[in-house]
């Protein structure tokens, strides 16, 4: 499902990091950095708590605003039940659509957002993703303490929160068009690979949308992925070729843009909800700003694993959604 | 958040359970029944998706379409990572945004579905929300087979799945309101305790779909919370009586009408996301079309329950959406 906007944008951003990020080549770009997991919380659930609802006050405050200028908060996170996100609605106390694509689930939040901005349904809304990198590790591997060894195509939780202000003024970045992906399963079990699970959701979900849009992929200064690290784009690039006949120019992957190149600690890059809404609300928006994208399309890739159904010998299901952005003319 | 919608109708339902729900009173109104708890599957977890592929087959069926005319399915389970509707996802393939309110999924599906169709975004919409006991059990307390004792509080997840077919044609049940509700947390922790964990939330929900539409209680022919059981709808009662000044009239809970009155098994009644969409796409939609209720008020409620929370010792926050559902005049 493609939908074209008149009249949403994106206002305000808030980016909050932890400490591998914070020693990332993007930091200077970000509003927060943090040099330990904890962040003051006991527990590394509960520090991702405190990224949402710090993100969301940095967000406010940026945008000059408070909670009751907004309509609806959108949010997901990787931890069960989402409850990083909703721990943090609690505190934050604006009326609470949970949503879930994993990885992908920053951009299924603008979507549904963008939508009810467009429509008139919403005046404006905050939407919010995160992550934290030993919070999910020991969630869907094993606890980071165990010091297991990982293959190289591994990727490595970005521990951060980024939110969103989203309404009808024009100010910031106008959000123009975005396509709402099907899940995909091609039969990846590896849970070590997600760049492979991941990259014919993002495939797809790209081909429908230029088709949809009847652009070719010229038509965007930037095509980024969200997390699929260095062998998943190398995956992706091929499959585009192969499978849909297109060549991808101008193009990145968040998970690349995050950490230093070369960084054994992170393996193949970053992943998590939040790696690819820290580097475009952050970065990538900052280069828009400046004049060197006008428009690029965003597509936040999610594996959606299930450790249960993993264990079950069942092959992982992935999912990629779009959204078109553009520098106000 | 409250809207109010001009053209969006629930044109078709489909409802499918299990063995406890099909012993249960409102058997003849459901679209099909299974006398055990796998349904040919391997594991619980896969025998929810195929319940939502099933209910899906049947309701695109009965709405005599096909995946190709639906422009994105909304739904949500209790699974970790939504797992039981991604894995149907991936079989089902029509674009999909997996939503999360506990209990509460099914209505915020609809609010986003009701959205999407209203503005044009999409022309149609499935929705879904699905549970399944034993999966459940397993997953947020102990496995069934354990045969802990519990207290009568505690209410019992039903196995089934329920999906609806809204788009703009003048069809079914018009989907004329909705409430975003908003997380709260009163600090209840008892996790056998949910219709005391959600009350409060489901109290905020109701008084502000009726504060934002300027009604009185009796606008509605019936008010029908999701889930809160015998226990938690005497406590709704009161909270809005002693809270909010307002007496409940013509009100129910879909809990307390899904099993047989006093069946000891079930405890204080149903839960789950699938018992109220189950309770309401089949014998309220029935009653309707019937003509005893003109006008309702849904209230699903969500306890957004964290196993990983509960035994960081932290409370339990809950969320109730609306939706006003009427008779097409």
């Amino acid at each position: 499902m493609t939908n074209q906007y008149d009249n949403v944008y994106i206002n305000e951003t808030a980016t909050i990091v932890g400490p591998y990020e914070k020693k990332g080549p993007l930091n200077s770009y970000f509003d927060k950095g943090y040099d330990d997991l904890y962040f003051g919380s006991n527990t590394w659930e509960q520090a991702e708590v405190k990224l949402i609802e710090e993100s969301v006050d940095i967000l406010l405050s940026k945008a000059q605003k408070t909670k009751f200028d907004v309509d609806v908060q959108i949010s997901g996170d990787l931890l069960n039940q989402l409850s990083a996100s909703n721990y943090a609605a609690a505190r934050i106390a604006i009326p609470f659509l949970g949503v879930y694509s994993a990885c992908a689930t920053s951009v299924e939040a603008l979507i549904v957002g963008a939508n009810m901005i467009e429509a008139g349904q919403a005046k404006s809304a905050v939407t919010s993703a995160s992550s934290h990198n030993n919070g999910a590790e020991k969630q869907f591997r094993y606890p980071v303490e165990y010091g297991g060894p990982k293959p190289k195509t591994t990727t490595f939780t970005v521990t951060g929160a980024a939110s969103a202000y989203l309404s009808y003024n024009k100010k910031g970045i106008r959000i123009e068009s975005s396509t709402v992906g099907t899940v995909k399963d091609l039969g990846v079990k590896d849970v070590f690979h997600m760049g492979a699970v991941m990259a014919p959701a993002a495939a797809d979900t790209i081909y429908k949308h230029l088709k949809n849009t009847k652009r070719k992929v010229d038509y965007y200064d930037l095509i980024v992925t969200g997390d699929l690290g260095i062998y998943g784009k190398r995956i992706l690039k091929d499959y585009m070729s192969t499978e849909y006949g297109i060549t991808l120019k101008n193009y990145d992957d968040t998970a690349c843009m995050i950490y230093e190149e070369g960084n054994k600690e992170v393996y193949a890059g970053g992943s998590g909800p939040a790696c690819a809404p820290l580097v475009t609300y952050s970065y990538i928006f900052d280069q828009m700003k400046k004049g060197k994208y006008k428009k690029i399309l965003l597509i936040a890739t999610g594996a959606l694993h299930s450790p249960t159904m993993v264990n079950q010998k069942l092959s992982i299901p992935s999912v990629a959604h779009a959204i078109g952005l553009e520098v106000i003319e």
